[in-house]
């Protein structure tokens, strides 16, 4: 049978060089994770489908890729049942799993699972691929990584200051010059939904204010309006957004705005303590914006929320996120466990790195040298020179057939492999090896110390 | 909505200590890799179910997860067509996709796929997870990592010596000693079949072979014969498997035997050609071994089959195997390209490595050193020093909660970090830095640069 090959649309194989690139970010981010005292853990790839539904919205839920009941998976489902029912109830008695779709949802179950065994404030980082039927575009797939640490446990605004630090510490670390860390806080989006009378209209002031970059703050307005915001908190809304970040003139004006709203100015002397104490210790690489447009729209969150984006010449969007959410747990039966974190989002920030070309040169072969094969006795001399070699971490290979030196040569080059050893019938009987500089073309004779000497 | 949590049977989550665990034999496989000269590719998750069905045979196909199309997936499908349809006709209509069920497939897809990109011989390794639907029991799960390696695009015997010494290197690294590596070829017995006027029941003996240690020689002997296996070769397969190993004695026998089966002749000189290879090589850790009982179930295999078992004190089967197929790209429309590989299976590894009391001792928290928090202005302060010390590569925390002394002591016990520092507001006026030793109980009062030199 022949079957021309192929992958699922949104998903991607990874060659030797990409993921060479791809490590170097994830090992930078896994550091500096380690640095800041988070340790891993990891979940299974699929979770029960009781566990995943209804966390992420209809169109999360919708989103979500569910695996089918193995064996006769129609075996007691009544035909009438099929028949009578749409795509959405027969889904949920013919699949009771599914892959994950974030790595958060499943971290909150593992707390709760596992709350007798672990320390609380508990820091954890998770670096594993989530699915998402999303349809596919630039720099969205239906198969991503992510890199996730979230503590569970503490109310401390020190947790949002360390995460604010340990973004700064992986772009840094990364080279990356001049992203944004811009900041928000969901108790000022609800100040500002209680100063309107539209309290229970918060989701729509979200939803909304999402959209500012797309259509642009007069149609935000507009449909503001259209939803019940009152002309004043428009007006407001407004005047912040043209403040652009300025964010002392921005407090200053929410104060006022905020006099009968507890939340929204618990969410003002929360951000005062973040800035000032981050201006008092200082970043390395990036920026620290307020920005009343970010809104994010994942349900969870109820405090502080976090956007990346990269610098201003990458147009990408945001490179990382995350925020403060409190109830998390309670889902899965735990309350009271307020919990914080932060997601990188590798794929994007791998082509920023590319766009910006600040990935080092990675060697893409670690083998140093190539031993030509003319014959197995041959063969034979190379490879006890060639576990040699290895046991001084000096990484080699023996071309495995005897065929003409041009094919092996250009196996060599192909490979960018830097040197090669030829072993004639001479240099067999005087047990020396003859050692081919790739790149400047020098040859030398050589015994199997020497050998050693020069390639180690 | 509270909801009980678990997670799907077969599956697990890893808690630090055993990512730690998991993570120190990965990286030894992933080094062996490198210096053999392997370099890594992925692939996705899941494939196009015509990809991987009818690859692993009737019991392969019924192991594979398959994922439901998003959306509605029984739009199109006629009502009449599901009332008179079983779950396998369905499962093929309301699903076009599914979870891997091995490395070797989805690398013999990629082969082909990037055939035009690639330099031949072609060696590539693969550490990803993947899924079978199979009966969980001790040592098997529904969701496990294959560490696997390949070439293809060459038929030399060099291939196999090779892999041999990679074993070795593996497991001498890992500090296993006495694992045994099993060598037999698919062509002996398939000149076994051949002397028996029973080549097309090939498949046959290697079914009963795999059953010798199950249910002994005898019914394997009745069973056989039943199958129509001459009286003389079954006598030849009890003498082979009663020279347990033997090498010279039973490649004797067996070149007597197949004087008419070229193939199986092949088979003989194939075995002899790699074992006085190694012999003249030497291994560091491993055994070598003929065993005319390994037979492999997997149907692609057409030359040397190897599994590596561990130390016969531990009794848990194969921790590693592979062997050479002829044909796997040729499904995707690639004739002639011969490959071998072999897999390593970290859960069958790590249970050898526990029981045995090989895992070195591993770190389960990086972090040296906790700041306790006496208040905002004092963890200020101590953040200022954190950040020093992060950039030393010393890994250091701040207790994120003004709490009482014990708990913050329970935690930097809980969590084994070796130092606590004390900033009270005298030391906060002196700018000085409070540290406890965790285990002597011993204190000292450290200047900024004392405390870094300390602790780097």
């Amino acid at each position: 049978m022949s079957n021309k090959p192929g992958i699922p649309k949104g998903t991607r194989d990874f060659d030797s060089i990409q993921l060479y690139k791809r490590n170097y970010i994830i090992e930078i981010i896994k550091d500096s994770f380690f640095r800041f005292g988070f340790n891993p853990i990891e979940t299974p790839s699929f979770e029960r489908s009781s566990t995943l539904l209804g966390k992420y919205g209809d169109e999360g839920d919708r989103l979500i890729f569910k695996i089918l009941k193995s064996g006769d998976f129609l075996k007691g489902l009544d035909k009438d049942e099929i028949i009578n029912n749409n795509s959405s109830k027969i889904g949920s008695k013919i699949s009771d799993k599914a892959l994950r779709y974030d790595l958060t949802v499943p971290f909150a179950r593992y707390v709760v699972q596992n709350q007798n065994n672990i320390t609380l404030p508990y820091k954890r980082f998770q670096i594993q691929p989530v699915w998402r039927a999303d349809r596919p575009q630039r720099g969205r797939f239906r198969e991503f990584l992510q890199c996730d640490a979230d503590v569970i446990g503490s109310k401390s605004l020190f947790q949002e200051i360390e995460f604010i630090q340990l973004f700064d510490t992986v772009f840094n670390s990364l080279g990356l010059r001049g992203a944004t860390i811009k900041l928000n806080s969901r108790k000022i989006l609800i100040g500002l939904s209680e100063i309107s009378d539209c309290k229970d209209k918060f989701k729509d002031l979200t939803i909304a204010l999402d959209k500012i970059d797309k259509i642009g703050m007069k149609a935000v307005n507009e449909e503001l309006k259209s939803k019940g915001f009152s002309d004043k908190s428009v007006g407001i809304i407004t005047d912040l957004i043209s403040f652009s970040g300025d964010f002392k003139k921005s407090m200053k004006l929410l104060r006022m705005t905020f006099e009968n709203s507890t939340t929204g100015l618990e969410g003002i002397s929360d951000l005062e303590f973040i800035f000032s104490s981050i201006e008092n210790l200082g970043l390395k690489s990036c920026n620290l914006s307020f920005d009343l447009g970010l809104a994010r729209g994942i349900d969870y969150y109820t405090g502080v929320i976090f956007e990346v984006s990269a610098p201003e010449t990458v147009t990408i969007g945001s490179i990382a996120g995350g925020g403060r959410y409190d109830n998390l747990t309670e889902r899965f039966g735990l309350s009271n466990m307020s919990g914080i974190g932060v997601s990188f989002g590798l794929d994007r920030i791998y082509m920023v790195l590319d766009e910006l070309d600040l990935f080092p040169n990675v060697n893409s072969n670690l083998v140093k040298v190539l031993f030509l094969n003319f014959g197995n006795k041959n063969s034979l001399f190379a490879l006890e020179a060639i576990n040699k070699l290895r046991d001084s971490n000096v990484y080699a290979e023996l071309y495995p057939d005897n065929l003409s030196l041009k094919k092996q040569l250009s196996y060599a080059n192909k490979n960018k492999i830097p040197f090669v050893v030829f072993i004639g019938d001479d240099e067999l009987k005087a047990k020396k090896f003859n050692l081919k500089d790739m790149n400047s073309g020098s040859q030398e004779l050589l015994t199997i110390t020497q050998l050693l000497n020069k390639l180690s």
